[in-house]
């Protein structure tokens, strides 16, 4: 498709025309966003013919990994066959055995599917969908959403309101009056000498105290992903997950779980929420994983009490959210060959069983003293530099996700950086070998970090 | 994909589980969607096997037909070569090379592309880029819309907000203080003996009027489809946009121009906003045209003037808008495909060149006594029916778009119904001998819906 336009053509296009997500206004068409070219398996190549083990998965989404033929020809017959039909007046066969599919996966009475196209417009309908029952119900006060510091929803306009993230950094308008933000759950940032059960009552304590602060007539949703993702791989202590379920239900709160990161395999479960925390949802919001980023797809998932209670006798009450693109045929016979490709291959087994390995190559970075926390769950890990480390700057220590995402991707590597963090999710498919090269090359640039930010 | 299941479990599985945009929430689970199958040119087969002319092509979207085996062809080589990766920290020569194409193909300084996944989330983030720009330049109250009664923007909760239709039947939330609605701009309906001229005259002058009310200090952008069209393709009386457009630049007001439908080709031309009716928007919205609906993406083109309003040189302001999908690579090379196909075809030449015969057997339905009004511009049409039929109830009047759509089915014509009219937009390679086709087949309908409405 480049019909030969040389690399510095491109790169001068891409800097003038393409305005990416979440680039950086001082210097916006200035910085190069790095040419990646092709794929196979868990590995990236760029343009210059360099290989990389994918550590973010794309963007926690590849579980399958690169490069499946199978998915390929699934894609091309379904485009040869039907590619688009509207979903206002019309059904296929992808998209109702999706629906289905889906359904049978989802904990406890989740059998409502809405397609949407992608996590963010699955967030906004799941919030637009409480906004519609609490109507229906006669309560049009109780509407504001309880979310989290550090969590991300996405970015349409209502998601980006109940993101708790990067706030400072934007210049984007928010609908504050529609949400309320919970402190940090990170256990990491617990005061010293506090044990992990008591920063678990503490933290359970705040949505209760929120809500009454609020008033439980007033608030509509509560908004959590099971694992803060974006926010740094934060695990939430143990039993928070059910205390706050049972919070919510007590106080007729829908509880809205995002699995947009950890839904279709990352923790090794089709969903989190029950298998892993044993909550059954109001809502769950999925994405990313459902087609292993494949093709655009995300979905809404809808409890039948949610339905009925907005489901009534009136006349010419209509559900009017949804998109062109909602259900669309071929992102939807992506996310069934998906589905196929992670039975036929056990690779929800796969994960479970390569898990301890994971969690254990990345706990033992523990050894390296610029090193404070080591999280993660699943194929999720997150490296955070630690808060005083001898002889080193606050600035230094600001930089260690920038300062490992360099000395990764000269070896090979990519992770994501954040702030003093650097955060993986490779895709499902790694094997125990690929699960140590990863880790051996970040043991290197650990060292090469611990040398630089020691001469900083 | 179906593995052989009967089409009364697909049924069954489609009215439990997959929740349908628009659905009726009175009866949800009981209406049946049109299942549809396969589909090649501007035919599509239901299941079935009957046959239909794609009357509405899609959804306003299927430019260059179905059943391109080029296109699936580049798209299952792009799936296998690159199926994703981050648009935040990397970028894809299909990326690039469709960004830089679009700039070169939209008017003026529209030279900044930013990629969504359809057209609610270009409108959500050509809002936001509003908010942004006025934030950035220290004018925090200039953000109320005005958008207009029958527009129809999308449904993130921000696009539904300027979404000026069908409001009544739903129980979804608004955000009431960023917006005000002007009212109908349709021709049709101006008061009895008014010329258009007056009319013109009228709809400017109201969009003057709302500026003064509000204070042009508190108006952030006029958002406005060129052809208003799930309103019923309303196209404004001549002279409306540029007179507008001088309006939002004397009073430093953003002008949207919401191209989803448009755009690639609808009226003959990549954009219709300076080709068709020679204004320069500050954004423009785009998406199904893009891609020929082969796979879901959007984009919002951003003006280098309004670039260099939100770059400035604090440090730290990031761009925090966008998702997981953004500028999807191989949504991307469906669209520089879908292109590429429309230039060696030349299909917008042919578009022009139908347009007439299309047009003037439209207009050719004024025989009927049912039709109150035909109108149109480029490939599409609206048939709306005649307010004050003799003899006829005016329930039957406003079933009139159901009559018409059941009885084009019958005969192998999909249309889409609006209250009392019916729209359509086929593909854009419908030929001459197919446009009389769809035309033969909607004068055999409006016959049978004459009969049934005077013996209603």
């Amino acid at each position: 498709m480049t019909n030969g336009t040389p690399p510095d053509l491109l790169n001068e296009w891409d800097r003038n025309h393409q305005l990416h997500p979440w680039a950086a206004m001082d210097a916006w068409q200035e910085s190069d966003y790095h040419p990646i070219e092709s794929a196979e398996g868990i590995y990236l190549w760029d343009a210059e013919g360099k290989r990389y083990i994918d550590g973010p998965g794309g963007m926690w989404c590849v579980q399958i990994g690169y490069g499946r033929k199978d998915m390929a020809a699934a894609i091309a017959e379904q485009v040869m066959r039907l590619p688009y039909t509207s979903p206002w007046t019309t059904t296929t066969d992808p998209s109702t055995i999706l629906a289905k599919k889906i359904a049978d996966l989802a904990p406890g009475d989740l059998n409502n599917v809405f397609f949407t196209t992608g996590g963010s417009t699955a967030v906004d309908t799941a919030l637009r969908t409480m906004h519609f029952m609490n109507n229906a119900l006669g309560r049009p006060d109780k509407k504001i959403v309880i979310a989290r510091e550090k969590g991300y929803h996405g970015s349409t306009y209502l998601a980006s309101t109940v993101t708790g993230k990067e706030r400072d950094k934007s210049r984007f308008d928010i609908e504050k009056r529609l949400v309320r933000f919970l402190p940090d759950v990170n256990p990491y940032n617990r005061p010293d000498g506090m044990s992990v059960e008591d920063w678990c009552d503490a933290k359970v304590a705040d949505l209760e105290n929120m809500i009454e602060e609020v008033g439980a007539e007033n608030v509509g949703a509560f908004i959590a992903e099971p694992i803060l993702c974006s926010g740094g791989v934060i695990v939430p202590p143990e039993g928070y997950h059910k205390r706050t379920h049972e919070l919510c239900r007590k106080h007729d709160i829908l509880y809205i779980s995002d699995e947009v990161v950890t839904a279709f395999g990352r923790l090794g479960h089709w969903f989190a929420s029950e298998d892993v925390f044993g909550i059954t949802p109001d809502i769950i919001t999925c994405a990313k994983g459902l087609t292993s980023g494949y093709l655009p797809l995300g979905a809404c998932i809808i409890s039948d009490r949610v339905m009925e209670r907005m489901t009534g006798p009136d006349e010419n009450v209509l559900f009017s959210n949804g998109y062109t693109y909602s259900a669309h045929p071929v992102c939807c016979v992506a996310a069934l060959k998906n589905i196929e490709i992670m039975e036929e291959e056990r690779i929800l087994e796969h994960t479970r069983e390569i898990t301890p390995h994971f969690q254990s190559r990345l706990r033992a970075l523990a050894k390296f003293p610029i090193v404070g926390d080591l999280r993660g769950m699943g194929l999720l890990g997150c490296i955070e530099g630690r808060p005083d480390t001898p002889g080193t700057s606050l600035a230094a220590e600001r930089k260690l996700g920038a300062l490992l995402d360099e000395a990764c991707e000269k070896r090979g590597l990519l992770v994501r950086p954040l702030i003093n963090m650097a955060v993986f999710s490779p895709p499902l498919v790694i094997t125990r070998a690929q699960v140590d090269e990863m880790f051996d090359l970040l043991e290197e640039a650990l060292e090469e970090v611990t040398a630089e930010m020691a001469s900083d």
